[in-house]
C-alpha cells in the first residue's frame, strides 16, 4: 500500500475519537498503570500524542515545504510529556489531543498539497534524508503504534488474572520493540 | 492487578465504541488488508469477536456454573468468522458486535454474581482447569489483544510507506505472537 494523503488522514481523524472511546471514565487501574520503570501508560501516551501535534508533524511538514534538506529538524523530545501532562486529569489530555489534532489537519488541508510535493525531502536529524510522503505516513503508523502499545500496556496489567489463558494472548506475548 | 468485575466490564463496554471510532467507514485499503497469507483483517477480527460473543464468553460462564469442572468447554472456532461474515459490510458486523457485546454484559450483571462465585472452576479442553475470575479477564483482555492485533495489521499496510522511520515504529516489528 502505498502512502496517500486521504487515507492517512482518514487514520489521523479517527484517532481521538478512538483513544477517547477506549480511555475516558476507564479506572485509573488501567490507564494509570505501566509496564515496569522507565514505561508508559495510557495516560502518558496521550501526553506524547499531544507533544507530537504540538512540536513533531506539522512543523515538520512546514519544514520540509519552506526548507528542503538545507536544515535538519529539530529533534524530537520522547519525554516532554511528562512535565507537560502534570495536573491533568487523562479526559483533559483527550480533550486537548482531540482539539489540537482537529487544527492541524485543517492546516494539512490549508496547504493543498499537489502529488509533486509529496516527493520533496527533508533531513531528519538521525535518519537523514526523508520525503514528505514518508513523513505523513509516519505520522499515521504513529498514532497505530501507539494504539498497539496502550492496548499491549493495558493488557499486561491482566497477566496473572488471566491464568493459563496467557498462553493463548499475544497481546501478552508482545515485548514492546521500543515503543 | 487482581482481576476485578467492574474493571473487566469497564474494559468489555468500551471495545464496540473503539472499534467503531476506528473502523467505521475507513477505506477498505485499511480494513481488508491483512498480513499475508493465513491472516486476519480487520474486518476478520471484528466477525471474530462476533462469534466469541455468540458462542464463547457467556457460555462458558454458564457452563462454570452450572456445571463446574463435569463438562469440558466446547473449543472455540477460531475460523467460523470466514463463512458467518460472508456478505456482510464492516459496518453492519460493527453494529452487531455492539449489539451482542451489549446484550451479554447485560445478562452477565442479570447473574448478580457474588464474591465466591468468581472461584468456581471450568474445565478448558486444552488449559484444563480454569476458574471463573481467570474466564472473565481473559474475555478482557482477548479485546486487547485483537486491539492490538487491528492496530499491528493496519500499520502493516504502511510498511514501506513510512520510508527509514520504519525502524523507530514499534508496530512495525510486531510479529504476530500467533494472534
Amino acid at each position: 500500500m502505498e502512502h496517500n494523503l486521504e487515507d492517512s488522514i482518514a487514520v489521523l481523524r479517527r484517532t481521538p475519537a478512538a483513544l477517547n472511546a477506549l480511555l475516558r471514565d476507564l479506572p485509573e487501574s488501567w490507564t494509570a498503570s505501566n509496564e515496569g520503570e522507565n514505561t508508559w501508560s495510557a495516560f502518558d501516551v496521550v501526553g506524547h500524542l499531544i507533544h507530537g501535534e504540538r512540536t513533531d508533524w506539522m512543523p515538520r511538514v512546514e519544514q520540509i515545504l519552506n526548507f528542503g534538506e538545507s536544515r535538519a529538524f529539530e529533534p524530537f523530545d520522547r519525554f516532554a510529556q511528562a512535565k507537560q501532562s502534570q495536573g491533568k486529569t487523562l479526559p483533559q489530555l483527550l480533550d486537548e489531543f482531540a482539539r489540537l489534532r482537529s487544527e492541524n489537519l485543517e492546516n494539512l488541508r490549508a496547504l493543498n498539497l499537489r502529488p509533486e510535493d509529496f516527493g520533496k525531502k527533508g533531513k531528519h536529524p538521525a535518519l537523514g534524508v526523508v520525503t514528505l510522503s514518508e513523513l505523513l505516513a509516519t505520522w499515521a503508523a504513529h498514532d497505530l503504534t501507539h494504539l498497539h502499545q496502550i492496548s499491549r500496556v493495558m493488557g499486561y496489567q491482566y497477566r496473572d488474572a488471566v491464568g493459563p489463558w496467557k498462553a493463548y494472548l499475544g497481546v501478552m506475548h508482545c515485548t514492546g520493540h521500543g515503543a
